[in-house]
């Protein structure tokens, strides 16, 4: 029963590993639409987010017939409790990558970023990536410590969200009413971007440790991380 | 054995319904906080999400006791698992009430919004109010008309949020910068929240037919529901 546990367990992980590189995928494709006006990349995120959607679904179905079947306890069920949550996370990962795909979409072939935005958005996009390979690696080794290092980095994406206010408060700005609506969307969507991969890391913590650090009190004032 | 699990999960239910009670105070309050300038309101939305929170994690614990000691099956099963899920939707949408009430708190004693944008924001106030009975409701009785009506009226929301991007490109907006970066963020959240809405009706008609719309093709173009 164990070993058969595990085979199927096993299963569910590969798939939860293929929807994190679908993400990585995802994001990385956002970044080239919104950056370099690329729209056959926008495309390619806002059809790939079916595959996302229809991976989330497909795990959803395995974990259930596992708790069904089998009877996990401890650890094993730690893992498929955790692995419903990561999957709707990465779910909502893709959403959030199909919504700046889109706004790039529609600006084409301009941007929709003032050129005095570009390079915040730049470092933004920059952070993402390589969280995004980060959230891989995590998951193929279970490794808390990358999961900690993805946790204490979010801080500078929030401080690098921070300076898209500043700057379009400030003198520089030169964008118009709609850059400006465009610039806070799109800010908010990569800074939940990052949100999620602290979400997914908490919970690669707690299969590892056991211990949740998501009931550690972590809110700050601008609600930034939850 | 049956007769524990039944009565276990009536104290997971009973949880889950002060919870959907505590976020329809958090919508209520968050909504007095931004068009009454209510700081009082404010406050206590900001003070109260810790206590939904705190359900979130006692609801997760029971949850997986119940699937530990237990083997659910079939219905059971469904109910523990789309109880993580109503969860999980709940809990986020008490950050995105703190949101809102972090957003008025910031702008006391004056609002956030221009007086031309508060027309729209009332209607979307008086929409999330009437979708938090909802949703109270919905869940009391499992009640699968009621999951669809709300399902159905998400549409309405996302006209009006429509219309405060209409409102800030026209010839009408006279407010700020700073304003027009409020009145997206908080269209957004608003937005948000209906969408989570939408998300715990989805779980709900699942609960009860064992059909999952959520596997629906139902995204539109500007991503308004997903």
């Amino acid at each position: 029963m164990r070993v058969i546990f595990n085979e199927e367990m096993k299963a569910v992980a590969d798939d939860l590993d293929r929807m994190a590189k679908d993400v990585r995928k995802a994001i990385n494709g956002a970044g080239k639409a919104l950056l370099d006006a690329d729209v056959e990349a926008a495309q390619a995120v806002i059809d790939g987010d079916i595959e996302i959607d229809a991976l989330e679904s497909s795990i959803i179905d395995q974990c259930v017939k596992l708790l069904a079947k089998q009877t996990p306890v401890a650890t094993d069920l730690r893992v498929v409790v955790s692995t419903l949550r990561l999957a709707a996370t990465f779910e909502r990962m893709g959403d959030l990558a199909r919504h700046i795909a889109e706004a790039a979409r529609r600006a084409y072939p301009e941007s929709p970023l003032p050129e005095e935005a570009k390079d915040i958005f730049r470092q933004m996009q920059d952070f993402l990536d390589e969280t995004a390979d980060n959230v891989v690696a995590m998951l193929a080794d279970r490794d808390a410590k990358i999961a900690d290092r993805i946790i204490r980095n979010d801080d500078q994406l929030d401080a690098l969200h921070h300076k898209t206010f500043e700057l379009a408060l400030s003198d520089d700005w030169q964008g118009s009413k709609q850059q400006l609506i465009d610039v806070v969307l799109l800010g908010r969507f990569m800074e939940r971007l990052g949100d999620h991969a602290v979400s997914a890391a908490r919970r690669v913590v707690f299969i590892v440790s056991g211990f949740d650090p998501s009931k550690e009190p972590t809110r700050d004032e601008d609600g930034a991380v939850d």
